[in-house]
């Protein structure tokens, strides 16, 4: 298996996504990495068995403007697209700019046939142990037609099917209120849209507090709102943290119930963590790019390129094509 | 001070509204109230001092259509409001349908003058001990238009003035990422006009994740990405909230812990309990008019009677109306 890996996107430099390569190199025998990068910071990676360094000049910004970013040729995401086309890669991992990424993986690995826009899929946890749920569009796209949003739900369907052995996956649409006849004008049209298509197993609306309780599998809406929907999850879950660090410090009783409780909050705090989920992946191109958390750490870049593994193994691309 | 309560609205019957008076009545000696609502149902309330019971023979389901809701002129909604009027009520508290309330209270107790829309804004917890910050718009509205969110970032940001003593309330748009030229075209527009509007003490974009950390004092957005941020972060706190209890759950190791530690749990679910701020006020319209939340028990209804009492007091509604 042959991955490529954008070793200069993100925000924590060159370490985390060396830590990660080599992490991830001891796990398993079957991959071999195209790291591209700047020689000079990837020396630590020089004469590791199953590496292959290719050097890049330059690096995107996370604001990069996407037009901008694609003719930038020397840049390591640039270098990298060209790398997983040419040497007929499985997977490409990049913490970098979710814009460029989009535009690049569009314009060089190209769309599915007839998909209209890509998406990016991630998955969620729940409150039920080991279930997931999985959101799309978090951020491909800023606005979207119906049509856009009716075949997020398909892709992301066959995705799910794949990814968790659900033969027909509940898919809701978030919106502002279950009814039927709730939310924006987008909203409406892509219910009566969803409803009326045979391939979707379309249960009706779901608000936003919902998800997290395991009821759906599909989660359906556009980049911008899937976004916020996103951020504010992982806003809340991590301030929730940070209280119940800072509760188990208030005075010696607490510290001494932290030693008691410590294994029920490791398991808490492994379902809810959103660095052994992180990266998404960017669903209707043909290709498996895979979208690692800007601030990656070492920890969350390594269940990034294993996410990539898992969906590289179940061929997941070449099985949505066939099921579209 | 003079409360009017529709008794009917919500989802939890008069058992939630009554119990909230009665509680309330012991709380302050300088408010009465008229309760709106089925005399039937409303018999505990017969003879108790300081409140008047006005009858009402329709309740108007929370998916009441908002323009089918203003014909019902016997539901208690319609009624409420009447009274609100006839009376010169101080306050109006409502667990009833959020479309009803906005329609009505636009229609009967009119906008202020120069406000195109009302918005629905309510204070968010945070990290930080005793600062909360102001989320407009909750979900009065569906659609808006960049011209309606300056005059929420407008009347939101006097209201936190008058509400927390904050000179210069910091104003942050709600958006996919930091930079001026992020977001949907609404976003977009809207920014520019926050950024050259010297009226508002606009400091930028902010993404989902970060308001909970308490730099931000008034947020703005639309009614509908408003609603799935509102959601989206009760959603996480509460799934938090029930896995921590699990946790606790666990073995007697963990039960141990629990009773060690209680003390800084209830702490930090209070910091983060939308049980304690929930009340939502309308702003724009020329009256008060709290929405509470529609599952609201007995205490969240008597924080949203505190919140409509603490709100009466400072005169908000006339300080906005001269601020403007």
């Amino acid at each position: 298996m042959k991955f490529v890996i954008d070793m200069m996107g993100g925000d924590n430099g060159v370490e985390t996504t060396i830590g990660a390569v080599k992490e991830f190199l001891k796990l398993h025998d079957d991959v071999e990495f195209f790291c591209i990068g700047n020689v000079e910071s990837l020396k630590p990676l020089e004469g590791t068995p199953r590496v292959t360094i290719v050097p890049s000049k330059e690096v995107l910004k996370m604001d990069v403007d996407p037009m901008e970013a694609m003719h930038k040729h020397e840049a390591s995401l640039n270098i990298a697209m060209d790398t997983y086309i040419k040497e007929k890669c499985d997977c490409l991992v990049s913490a970098g700019s979710t814009g460029a990424l989009v535009s690049e993986g569009v314009f060089k690995i190209r769309r599915l046939p007839g998909i209209k826009r890509p998406c990016l899929v991630s998955p969620f946890p729940t409150v039920i142990k080991g279930k997931k749920f999985v959101c799309a569009d978090l951020g491909a796209n800023i606005e979207n037609t119906s049509e856009n949003l009716v075949q997020f739900a398909k892709i992301t369907s066959i995705f799910y099917r794949l990814a968790y052995n659900v033969e027909n996956p509940k898919v809701y649409l978030l919106n502002n209120g279950t009814e039927e006849e709730k939310g924006n004008a987008l909203m409406k049209e892509t219910y009566q849209l969803l409803k009326n298509d045979s391939s979707i197993n379309f249960i009706g609306n779901m608000e936003a507090r919902e998800p997290l309780n395991g009821e759906c599998d599909v989660l359906i809406t556009d980049g911008f709102t899937g976004n916020i929907f996103l951020k504010s999850t992982e806003g809340a879950c991590k301030a929730m943290s940070n209280l119940i660090k800072r509760s188990f410090k208030t005075n010696l009783l607490t510290k001494i119930g932290y030693l008691f409780s410590k294994k029920g909050f490791k398991d808490m705090s492994e379902t809810m963590d959103y660095k052994s989920t992180g990266g998404a992946m960017l669903l209707g191109v043909n290709g498996l790019l895979i979208k690692a958390h800007g601030s990656s750490d070492v920890r969350t870049f390594v269940s990034s390129l294993k996410i990539g593994y898992k969906l590289a193994k179940s061929d997941v691309v070449n099985k949505i094509k066939e099921n579209l």
